[in-house]
Parts: C-alpha cells; structure tokens; sequence
C-alpha cells in the first residue's frame, strides 16, 4: 500500500478501505506523507466525495491519533456539547451547570481557538483566580466532586486533525462534509463523553451558510457519532446576527451570569433548554423534551444552575465575590454608543462585521501569539426586527484603546442595515435531531 | 492575488486568468509556492478540467518559465520532432538526415530520459566519440554548416515543467490532458522551432492506451502550438508491440544505418516517411503529402541521408569507420535467442514486457544515476501476424552479463503470445493530423 495508489483510487471516485484510511492518518500523524501528497487526496476527497462508511473509518482513524480520554473513574452520564462556532456563543457557560444540576457530569477540555473573541477558556480566564490547566486526576476529582471541570487541552487529542486542519486551510480544502465531520468528531470523540450534543449554527456569521447545509452536516457528524457508539443528538441554530446581545470575553461571562441569574437575553435561554433537552432525553434522564425542558427551566428559576457555576468557578479557583450581589465583571474603561442614523427597524446584522467589530475592540485573535484584551467587547441592544428611532444606542463598544474604539463603532454601525418596514425578528431553532 | 483563491477558483471548476495563471507559474519556478499547495491545485485541475485558453495561458507561461532558444540565426526553416516515447523509436535517427536532405534545419536539445533504453542522446554516444555537449555558438554554427545537431540539454528549458512534472509524478496528477499538453508543448516551445511533428503513441506499450486518448491528446497539442505561432502536425502511431526491430542503444543505431541503408524494417521507414511528409508540407516544401514522401524516398534511396547521417556523426565527432562497409557498431558479448514454444503465430507481444527485458539486460536506467550499458539490447526477429514454428528463434537477447541475459531472455518470453489461428498485422499509422 502506499499513497500514490490512495491518491490515484479516489480521484477515481473508489472508496477507501479501513486499511487505506489508517495508512493515510498514521501517515500525516507521524509526518512520513510529505504534505504534497496529503494535499492532493484532500483536494480529491473535496471533488469525489467519501461516503458515510469512509467518514466513519476517516474519524474513527482520526480519534486513535492520539491521546484518548478515559472518563470511566466518572460514575454517571458525562456529557458533552460541540458549536461549530457564531459571535456571541457564551452557551457552554449557562448549560454546563444546568446540566450538572439535572444529573449530567461534564467534563470538558476546550481550546483557545482564532477568532473574534477567544475561546471559553478565554472567558473563563477573565475571572480573577480562574485556573483552565489541572494533572489528568485533579480533573477527574474535580468532574466527582463538581459535575463540572472546564480546562485547556493537555492531552494529545486527535493530532492528526491539526495537521490535516492547517493544511486543509491553505489549500481551499475545507469546505468538505466529511472533512469537517472528521475533524469536529474526532476530537469529541476522543473527548471520551457518553452523551454529546451538536450545535449547528447556520447562517451569516457561520460556516454553513443555509439551513440545508447545516442539516446535512449535522446529520453526518450525528451518523458518525452514532456508529461510534455515543448517544449524539444535533440542534440546528441561527447564526444570521449575534447570539443573545454580548461579544467578548469578560463581557460574555458577564451576559451568562445574567442570563443565570433569569435577566439575561431570551434567546440564550432558549437555546440552552434546547440542546440540553436534546442530552437529557439521549442520557435517559427524562423521557421526553417537554419534561426535560421543565428540569432545566426549574434549574434556572430556582438558582441552582446559578449557584453550580459559582461552586464551578470557586472549584477551579476562580473569585466569585466578583459576582457578590448584582456585580458583574469589569468591563475595558472606555465605551462609545452606536447610535441608529434613522427611525425604522433593523432588517438585518451582518455577524461577520460584529465579528470584525469584536476583533478591533481587541478582544479576539487574529494570530494564535496575540494577546486579548479580556475586558473589551461589545453589546448589541438592538437586534432584528427591532423598532429603533434616530438616536438611539442599538449598540455600544468597549476597548482600552480610543483608536480602536472608533474602528470598531465603525464597522458595528456598518454591521446593521435598517428598514422602514417591520421586519420580522429571526428564528433561533432551526431543527432537532434528536 | 494568492494561491488560496486561485485553488478554490478552480475547485469550483472556473477557469483561471492568464494573470492567475502566470502567478502561479512564477510562484512555482521561483520556489515561493509551496508543493502542497501546488499539488492541491494540480488535482483540482484534473478532476474539473481547463480550457483551451487556459490550457495555452499555462503552456506559455511554462514556457516563457526560463530560457528559450534563439535559432534565428539559422537560415531556412527549423524543425523538431517530438515522440511521446516508446519501445524501440529511434525515429529520430533516420529522420532528422532526411529532413535536412530536403533543405529543413534540425537543431535538437534532446534529453536522456528514464526507460527501457537510454535517450536520444545515449543512443548517440554508443558511437564512439560523439559528443552531445558542445557551445551555444558552435550548436548554432554546427546547425548552418551541416543542417543537423542534436545535443544535450544545457539552457534552463522550462524549469516549471521539471517542477511540477515531479510533483505530478508523487501525487497520481500525470494524466491529464491539458497537464500532458502543457509539458510536452512548454518545452518544445521554448526550443524555437519553426515546425513541429508530434508522433503521439499510443497502445500497450505508451502513455495513451487507446487511439481516441491519443488523438485527443494530438489534437489539444497541435491546437496550442498553433494558438504559440507554429506550424504543427500529429502523427498517432501504434506502441502495441515495439517500433521496428532493435531495443537498445548500439543495437538501435545499428537499426537507424540499416535503415539509411534501405535495409531497416519497412516499418521504421513507413513511420519516418509519415512524420517527414507532415513536416515537408507545413514547411511549405512540398505541396502535399504525395510529393513529399516522393522527396523523403529520395533522400533514402539515393543513399543522401546515409552520407548526411555520417557528416552529421562526424561534425559532432563521431568516427563514422565503424559504420565502414557493412559494418555497425559491436552489441555485447553474450546473447541468447528466445525459442518459439509452439507452432503458429505471434498474436500479441507485450510493449511493456519487452521494455522490461531491454531494461534487465543492462541498456535502460530506473534511477537517473544508473549506469547504462550502451552496447546491450535485444532484436525481436518475429512481430504481431508473423507465423512461427516451434524452436524458431523469435527474438535474441545481447548483454554482458549471463544472469542479466537470462533474465531477459525469460522476460522477453513472457511478452509474447501465440495463436493457432493467422492473425492480422497491426497497422502503425492511425491517425495523421496535418
């Protein structure tokens, strides 16, 4: 077997075998496949396709790279939740403890990432004291004790998802379903969860552009998870404007505080009754959406949820007196409102400029060696289909630089377009699989 | 302009400008590509295709990639002759003498090539002191005086094609037809002929299996030297068993004298007759194909391109006394006839066996570093439709080495097969594009 004969059968369009697949991965992890070759048989899976048994055999090869965790000193279900990625997704920060109050252990290990803000462990950094680095039996102590540990990745998982990913990235070979199913996959598959749900997000300010392609996407990453014997269940979310109304870091935990504290943006809410419903139905600890829906929403109106984040938070050092009262975390020292130059509605928020905006206010990435600002960001107080008059604040950023504070009002205001026409507000839940 | 938009351009199957085209010429010649996106665009263009206008744009950008040759100091019109390589051509040895018999100038920059059998150029040197090196100034000089020279390559022809051909070659990206086209047309352009004939194999024994890939391939070829200003033709010739009768490098120039002799085989004399006609007529020599094969005749049967043969191997140094009387070059020592097991006819011989054979007695190269043994090869005395009766000598091995000997003589078994009942000759010319 070698790769010059991998190469030539898919761009054939034949399918791989396990042994071609293992070959190919064990290939690119231990770097004796020059990068010439990889890239041309992912350029040919990009055009020829691979079906779902190929997928399966990619991401199961993929999973076994590396490191694998071992969560059965666990007792109970442990769960996990994947986004593929939107502006203002804070929701691992709310669901984690609401899941931990309804019986579900969550042990998470999660990266920084590029992006327009960090990553949760970004966010959860912004808190005074908050630690994301533990030896492997502090975090399964943590996880008995807790029901939640949230730290960075230690361990070795799926190693030739990085390499495959960079290259995958330059050379325009992204953009392939079974691709993106292998890379999302293997590394929550190798995350070592009973239970996991998906949180597609589609629209704008995603990578799946339509509902149809977010549809077929999670119900690949559903297939494969399920051939790999996890319970996986898949919510398909809009992503057409930021999710709830804050982008950032310190500023998101800010929002999901609120939003455990029942103050925080609707939206929010929602989206985590939803995927958690999805986990607590799959994990067999409720019997059907409704009813589990009705734990969760019991976890948040009674303060539970609230005060399982602040034992998580104290678990992993973090301050909580931060929070004492209605405190919220402190935010970059200079704002500037966004005002709306015209009454009517606003029809549209294009995600990919709040993104923008997010990253000019310094609270993101743009090289894996920059340094975030954790206190800036931006709120938005208007959304679609909200009614707005000349003048009004729809939305106000925040930075420690004045420079940037401009640039990202700026490109903020150029985010919105407006109507004088009522406009509907969007969907957040596209579909549910359960 | 980046490499990144270039790949998804043509991943989605868009044709490429001549601007993007040239970018990543230059890129890919001056280093600043690098391979793996190189190779990832290498297969996106096999699996959707180019154009005819892109398909030219590469050619010319490939070929404008280093030095091109000036032969405007030559008087009169230059041709060259490119075969796409197969067992036992040495076409050009008995062609180039009877072109420059009828007023055309060949001035050839010829490669050593991998295969079966050495290159032009080291069939040229088992004639003792030929030399293939030689001056820009005396290759011009050498041209005017005698209307023929063939030397090595010095000039930097086509530096992408030498590139990207060793990337295609390790990432299963060789066959595709605008890729072929652009590498064979890119170096013959760069070599400043004013007529090209193209004798496009095609069989068992070539690149091209059948007669409809060849003429496919013919036709994009002669389509883009013409879109580059040439006079260009095409001849598909058959490659399903080797091309006349020798194998090897003596052993073929010994063939090409018998030829110039008006003793070859009629096959070898049939191909060079078509190839020349083609030329003579686009050169405007000749009126049509009639008068030129008159005029090609000629040259043979009036011993002209013999005597032109001799003052060609002279001016490049070659002692033509071997050639004295009768005599031709020694082959090897040792040889060893292959027996015909049964009574019958030959109904097929293997081109890629017999290349194979001529390999294992020492007269080919698998790694450029191989030494070649100039004086081994084989005669096949037997061809497709040929009747045999057991223990006829079929074909004879020559070689310096017993075990190499018997090898070959295994192999060269092995290519042939029989039938009881007669069996047609196969045709040599299928096709002539004018």
């Amino acid at each position: 077997m070698n790769m010059y004969e991998i190469i030539t059968k898919k761009k054939q369009g034949l399918p791989l075998t396990a042994e071609e697949i293992g070959f190919f991965v064990s290939g690119v992890t231990d770097g004796s496949i020059p990068d010439y070759q990889t890239s041309a048989l992912l350029m040919a899976i990009c055009l020829r396709g691979m079906d779902d048994e190929e997928t399966f055999l990619l991401t199961d090869a993929m999973t076994h790279s590396g490191d694998t965790l071992d969560l059965s000193a666990i007792e109970g279900i442990k769960a996990d939740k994947h986004s593929t990625g939107g502006v203002g997704d804070k929701t691992t920060l709310v669901l984690a403890p609401m899941l931990a109050c309804c019986g579900l252990k969550v042990a998470k290990m999660s990266g920084r990432g590029l992006g327009h803000t960090g990553g949760t462990i970004d966010k959860l950094e912004s808190i005074p004291g908050f630690s994301t680095s533990m030896s492997d039996d502090d975090f399964i102590r943590t996880v008995r004790e807790h029901g939640i540990t949230v730290v960075g990745q230690t361990a070795d998982l799926a190693p030739a998802d990085k390499k495959l990913y960079a290259l995958r990235d330059v050379t325009a070979t992204i953009d392939n379903i079974s691709l993106i199913t292998s890379s999302i996959m293997s590394k929550k598959l190798a995350c070592g969860a009973d239970c996991l749900v998906l949180d597609v997000k589609t629209g704008s300010g995603a990578f799946m552009k339509t509902v149809d392609d977010a549809r077929q996407l999670g119900r690949k990453m559903v297939d494969i998870g399920r051939r790999a014997g996890k319970k996986v269940g898949c919510v398909i979310s809009d992503m057409n404007q930021p999710l709830g109304t804050h982008v950032g870091n310190a500023i998101e935990v800010n929002e999901a505080v609120e939003t455990l504290r029942g103050r925080g943006s609707e939206e929010l809410r929602h989206l985590c009754l939803v995927l958690g419903s999805v986990l607590l139905v799959n994990a067999g600890i409720a019997k059907d959406r409704a009813e589990s829906e009705g734990m969760l929403s019991a976890s948040l109106d009674s303060g539970r949820a609230l005060s399982k984040f602040m034992e998580f938070v104290t678990a992993q050092g973090g301050d909580t007196s931060v929070f004492d009262g209605e405190r919220l975390l402190p935010v970059a020292p200079l704002s500037m409102d966004v005002l709306s130059p015209a009454d009517g509605y606003v029809s549209s928020i294009s995600c990919a400029d709040v993104g923008m905006a997010s990253l000019l206010t310094g609270a993101g990435r743009e090289t894996k060696d920059d340094v975030l600002d954790l206190s800036a960001g931006l709120i938005v107080h208007r959304k679609v289909g909200d009614r707005v008059r000349k003048g009004d604040a729809i939305a106000t950023v925040y930075s420690s630089d004045e420079k940037k504070l401009e640039s990202a009002a700026a490109k903020l205001l150029d985010a919105y377009e407006f109507s004088q026409e009522e406009t509907e507000p969007l969907r957040l839940i596209h579909e549910i699989i359960m």
